[in-house]
């Protein structure tokens, strides 16, 4: 492990998957399980280009990495100090020739980039913002909250960085659905397949993941529903196979 | 039971409820498991006005005065010959007084009685209407395929014909959701409840179950999923105790 690459604060956590692993700040800058699910879900042929909206430690384009040869993997991050974490874990792992960091808004690298991307990928901020948290700059809050991008910035961007009938992959919250669906509509991105992620059988949903392309056709396909934990509070058989480095390796085509 | 109300090739099926009972004629209007579903999650408070959207057989209306005591049920149906056998099932129930059979096109009846109702249900054609189907008369079809009234049509008449805040029940397939997501939004039928309903466990999901609010703010309420089958085969409990008449009952208020 590169230990020089780490600030005070940070630690490394190992990705268990092809000796990969990443620089996390307990408290603000640490990834979910919604990354690892997005980043599963997400099919990436070799030679596409690929773009993660909203990396945040990098999770995202260090696990897409690992699973297929996309020619380029750019990955925007509002957050100067998160970016330039995110580029330290890319360093880390050699990945610099196949992951592009770059701390911009999202909605101006838009302006200058535009149907340059085959697969759109974002983990993006679930709640919306409250008039009090405008004001806030705390990192946590700007990832989680929609401070910098809403859900209908967010499609707009994805559709005009996308190619024509290029891809968008995303993972959201259930409850935001009708914004959701309004916005991949307004922006030409239709719902193509969807699965809901529940916490529990038997509760009500938790997540949603989604792909959508650009100028398709309407009607989703549903997939079955992905539960991540069992009863005795154990992880499924299904979530042990996404983190397993075998299942990640056989979605890569 | 009254079999001169019974016109050929027609049967009568005993609801189980109350006493009641309904004329079917097999192979052609027929109720199942969705109407059932759908009046059982539609929430009616005593002398609250109710208007079902093709409505078919009267199977919804007929459950509904099982279990709350509405000041009318008003039930509209485009198809004549559907219309008047609902009626008989309405006479043979007795239930003349509470539930009123027109036999109208819904975007005609929704030009004369804007804002007349609290509660809106429907359980409409899932399915959209390929060129060819437009000639078709077939009453099933009718029923089943978006012949004579279209998502964005359904969600039109239900806003129209609702008080403010009035609340609009409707049972659907789960891979319309995006036509259905942008059809209430531009409705203002704001999606307040959603629950997700499988065949089986670890199926794709094969219905799903919505109220909206007329002039509500966003945001979903998702329910815990409803299972229909268990394994064997056999109903869940959940299920039976839809079906069962304490059940049911117990939803009125």
């Amino acid at each position: 492990m590169n230990n020089n690459l780490l600030k005070s604060g940070e630690h490394i956590d190992d990705l268990e998957r092809d000796g990969l692993s990443i620089i996390q700040k307990k408290g603000t800058f640490a990834y979910g399980v919604d990354s690892v699910l997005i980043a599963n879900f997400t099919q990436v042929k070799d030679g596409e280009t690929v773009l993660d909206i909203g990396t945040g430690t990098g999770i995202i384009p260090i696990l897409l990495s690992a699973k297929a040869e996309p020619s380029m993997i750019t990955a925007v991050e509002v957050q100067a100090e998160m970016a330039e974490m995110a580029s330290r874990s890319i360093k880390m792992n050699s990945l610099e020739e196949k992951i592009k960091i770059i701390n911009q808004d999202i909605k101006d690298f838009a302006k200058t980039n535009q149907a340059s991307f085959d697969v759109v990928v974002s983990n993006p901020p679930y709640f919306k913002s409250g008039g009090a948290m405008l004001s806030s700059n705390n990192s946590k809050m700007i990832a989680r909250h929609e401070i910098m991008l809403n859900v209908d910035e967010l499609f707009a961007s994805a559709s005009r960085l996308l190619k024509d009938k290029g891809r968008f992959y995303l993972i959201h919250r259930p409850d935001r659905l009708v914004d959701i669906f309004n916005a991949s509509r307004q922006s030409n991105l239709e719902v193509k397949q969807a699965k809901m992620v529940y916490s529990k059988q038997g509760e009500k949903p938790k997540l949603i993941i989604l792909e959508c392309i650009k100028g398709a056709g309407s009607e989703i396909k549903w997939h079955k529903p992905l539960v991540i934990y069992q009863e005795s509070g154990d992880y499924t058989q299904e979530i042990y196979d996404i983190y397993a480095n075998t299942k990640i390796s056989s979605f890569s085509s």
